[in-house]
Formats: C-alpha cells, structure tokens, sequence
C-alpha cells in the first residue's frame, strides 16, 4: 500500500437542492477525496482552512487515520461554496465563490510528504498544482481535476500539468470544453494527446468513460439511484475511489486496475450523491462498497 | 420465427446537423423499424404515403422482404419533417412538421395481418395505436412508443395504450415528462406502475435503462461513436433491433432474451447515427452487427 498525497479545498458549502438546504456544510474537494480514498490506503493533505474550521471536522480525518500535517490553519474564513441544482442534477448553478484563505494559498510540503508515490491534484488553480508537484520527489502516479473557470483563464498553466499526470479526471461538459469536442467519446481521445496516459471522464447519473493510451474505451453506467439528494463531491469522491483502490495494489499498475479503480469510484459516488455533504460518505463502509459492487454487477450482466 | 406489425410513419425528413444537411431523404418510425428487424424477422407494415413516395423507397423495404400489403398510397403528399441538431445531439428541434396524408389515416389492417404474433405501435396518436391494436386477434408480445406531443395532448387514450402493452420504449426526456419524474431510473419505475411489465428509457449517447416488473433495472452505456453525423431514427432503430431478435426467438421470452434484445437494438442504433437517413442502417448485416457486439462486449468488460 502506497501514500496518497492530495491538494484541494477543505470547504464549508451551502447547498440547495429539490431535497432541501444545507448552510455551511463540510465540503471539498480534498474531504471528499480523503474520506473516500481513506477506506483503502492512507491520505495526506495539503491545504488551508482559516480560523472558523471546526474542531470536529479535524477529527472526522483523522478518525480515517488522514495525515493533516500539510493542512494549514491562518488568519480569516475557510472556503465557502453556494450552489444550487434544479432540473439538471448533473451540474451545479454556482450562486456565490469566497476563495477567503484560499486567496494567497502558498502550498508548502512537510518533509515526510515529499516522498508520496501516489499525487491527487484536485481542482485548485493549475499553478497551485504545479507547485504541488514540483514538491514532490518521485512520484510514481499522478492525476489530476480541472473546472471550466481554470480552462478559460489560465488555460497555459494547465496544459503544462496536462502534460505531467498519468491520469486526468473531469466532467464531461468541462472535457469538452478543454478540447472543443462534439461530445464525450471524442473529447476523450483529444485529451489522450494532451498527454496523460489515461483520462477518466464523469458523467453524472450517466456513469463515466475512460479511454487509455494502451486499450482505448471503457464505458459503464452509474450504478441507478431513484432518489438524489446532494450530487455535491460525486466527482471528487469518484477520485477518492479510484485512487485509494489504485494505492492499495502491490504491483505495477495495470488498465485492468484501472478499470476496476473506476468501477470502485463509481460506486462510492453513488452512496455521496444519497445524503446532503459528508454524511453518507462518511459512514460508507468496505462492506456496503462490496454489496453495491454485486448488486451493480446485476444491473449491468445479461 | 413469428411475424411483426409495425404500425407508425413513412416520411421525408429534411435534417440539418453540425455534419450538413439533407432535404426530404426517407424517413419515418415504420421505416427505420422495419429496416432493422427485418435483419432477423418478417415485417409487416401498416401505414401510408402519399402520391410523391418513390418506388425505390419501396423496393428497399421490398428488398428486405417486408410485406407492404398494409401501406395505403393516397391522394396528396406524404409526412414531412424538418428539424435541426445543434449542441445536443440527444434532442432533435423540430422546425415543421408537415403531417399531409397522415392527417385522415385510419389504419385497415389486411386479413393475414391479423394474426400477428409481434406487435409495434410506433410513436403516432394514441386513438390510432388503439385503433390498431383492436384489429389484431390474439398478439403475444405487443410494444409502444410515444413522444411529447401525445403526452401533453392525448393522455388519456395513451393511458389506455400503456395497459394493453408488454414494453415500452421510450426516450429519456419524454419517461420524465410521463411520470414526472426528477430521472429516468425514477420514470422507469413508476412507468411499471401504468401497466407494461417491461420498460426500455432510450438515452442516446448515454445508452439505455431496462426496467423489468421481475428483475429490476438493466443499464449499460451505448457504443461509443465519436462522429455522430445523423442521430435521426436512432430510437426507432432501437426498436427494430429490440423486436427483431425477441421475435427470431423460438421459446417462450425470458428477461435474458429482453436484455440481449437491447443490446442488439443499441448497437444497431450505433450505425444509424453514423450517416444521414436510412443510408447507414440500410447497408448494415448481421455481421457488422456481430463485429460490433465484440468490440462492444470489450469497451464494457473490466
């Protein structure tokens, strides 16, 4: 089992959604991930939160044995998020960003951090992520996350960490956006000679595509949900999954551990999706991934 | 091997899409049906056109061994469609429909229609469905579409229409409208609850959802395709395909044939989209269907 280094906001969201609202709700791209990658191998996160972050929101990582030591407390508020999902429950209508300390951001590594075989680059500014990565020493694989605002203003930065990943992880609408693609099949590939070795793109309810350099397609569904109350972290939970299952292999990895690291990601993101924040994920145990897990296998099997 | 009505259009359709565009090429539910399930069965058409219906749009459902003994040719001109594709290539905008010699249809089936075994009522008003299904004596396996339009204006008789069937087809957009539902794995359920014991939702790109009354959902991604020139009759495609393998089989029908019967119809649909009209789906054999299922059997496999 390898360390998983991750960047990425540690937030509270306000959310609203046709189940309900939240206010300040524990959000993230980086507690999604930890929470999520932690049922399989060990975290550690860089990041920032500023004086408001609570205590027990501290604890609900390290209960998951998540190394915090690269996470930041400084003078001001933590990131806030206000979102909205009505209709379409596969993208969020952004109400309101306050990066507060994310503002001057300066990731700096603790020495043990430098030396994490696997890197998670969760969607902060590209620059951010290359001085993530330039920390580190040898890292054997790394992915990354972007979002439609970075695509459009720092769009150089971004094709150099484009070119330094294994693996890049994206919604469908932003992968085409990044390649001015028809649609997902054909973004896929465009990504591919951006330079990642594989590229995993999220569709929502309608599952993922993954298309690698070595055997191209892989298409499935979302394991179905009749009933969504929250799709906030679908997609960095899928991350989390899928890079905690690839950090738990012994040996070299294969697509077909890449295939399966979808599949676990997957499935993951469907039990975030069920509850407002955390709350689900927080309690989702190995044993109800590998329920689900057979159950999909149902769904999908002639 | 049992025979299967068709009833539903026969039409010109002029197409714009991102590829280019057509002007009054073959068209129509009954078209695209029958030229996919002839592949595996006998087709029987009920329908009609008008005065300006070429003989080579004839002879290639006669080519395929349709029987046309239901197809009334009448005074005036045959049904028009004018639509657009832009953006989403999962939704046609329809610029004008000209209905012409469909207006007065009032289907007579032939005496050797009537013992039909297969039934297919495609999307055309629900009273003429009925109408339809009335004069067939004892049908084993009877399926529907419906689009918007009769939704919204016809509820009633289309109620009645989903009691008297066995499946459904539908598209995404229009299970939601149906049953007011916020998702299509919501909408599949509760369109169980109206009478059918099978329900397929057509996603388009994303693929499709099975809902049986006996083993719940079946979902799989379609084929991917990265060009997709012409998405028109892809769902009637989708339909053919299904009734044409369910109606090759010999026994009695089993959940398992219903699901391989959707993947034979997604795949075929996988070749409709490929060209403009009937050009692609019209060419296509058993084997490219086979090669197809192979390569598709790969992209969904871990």
């Amino acid at each position: 089992m390898s360390d998983i280094l991750v960047v990425g906001s540690l937030a509270y969201d306000s959310i609203e959604t046709p189940s309900g609202r939240v206010d300040r709700a524990l959000g993230g791209s980086a507690n999604y991930f930890s929470l999520a990658a932690s049922l399989w191998a060990r975290v550690r996160v860089v990041g920032v939160v500023g004086q408001d972050y609570n205590e027990a929101d501290y604890k609900l990582l390290q209960s998951r044995n998540v190394d915090l030591a690269g996470l930041e407390k400084v003078p001001g508020k933590t990131f806030h998020w206000e979102g909205k999902y009505e209709g379409d429950m596969n993208e969020a209508q952004t109400l309101r960003t306050e990066l507060n300390v994310f503002e001057h951001f300066n990731p700096k590594l603790p020495e043990h951090y430098k030396d994490s075989a696997f890197v998670f680059l969760a969607n902060i500014a590209p620059a951010l992520q290359l001085e993530v990565l330039n920390q580190v020493k040898n890292p054997q694989f790394v992915g990354m996350d972007t979002m439609n605002f970075w695509i459009e203003i720092a769009n150089a930065d971004l094709l150099k960490v484009l070119k330094r990943v294994n693996v890049v992880l994206i919604n469908e609408t932003e992968a085409e956006m990044l390649t001015r693609a028809e649609n997902a099949i054909s973004a896929a590939a465009k990504i591919i000679e951006m330079g990642p070795e594989a590229v995993v793109i999220k569709r929502g309810e309608y599952g993922f595509i993954m298309y690698t350099k070595a055997e191209g397609y892989f298409v499935l569904p979302a394991f179905p949900i009749a009933k969504v109350t929250d799709p906030t972290g679908a997609g960095d939970t899928f991350a989390g999954g899928f890079f905690g299952y690839l950090a738990s292999r012994q040996d070299k990895l294969t697509v077909k551990d890449l295939k399966q690291a979808c599949i676990f990601g997957s499935i993951l993101a469907s039990h975030t999706i069920q509850d407002f924040s955390v709350k689900a994920l927080s309690k989702v145990t190995l044993g109800d991934i590998e329920k689900r897990m057979s159950e999909y296998q149902k769904v999908i099997t002639v």
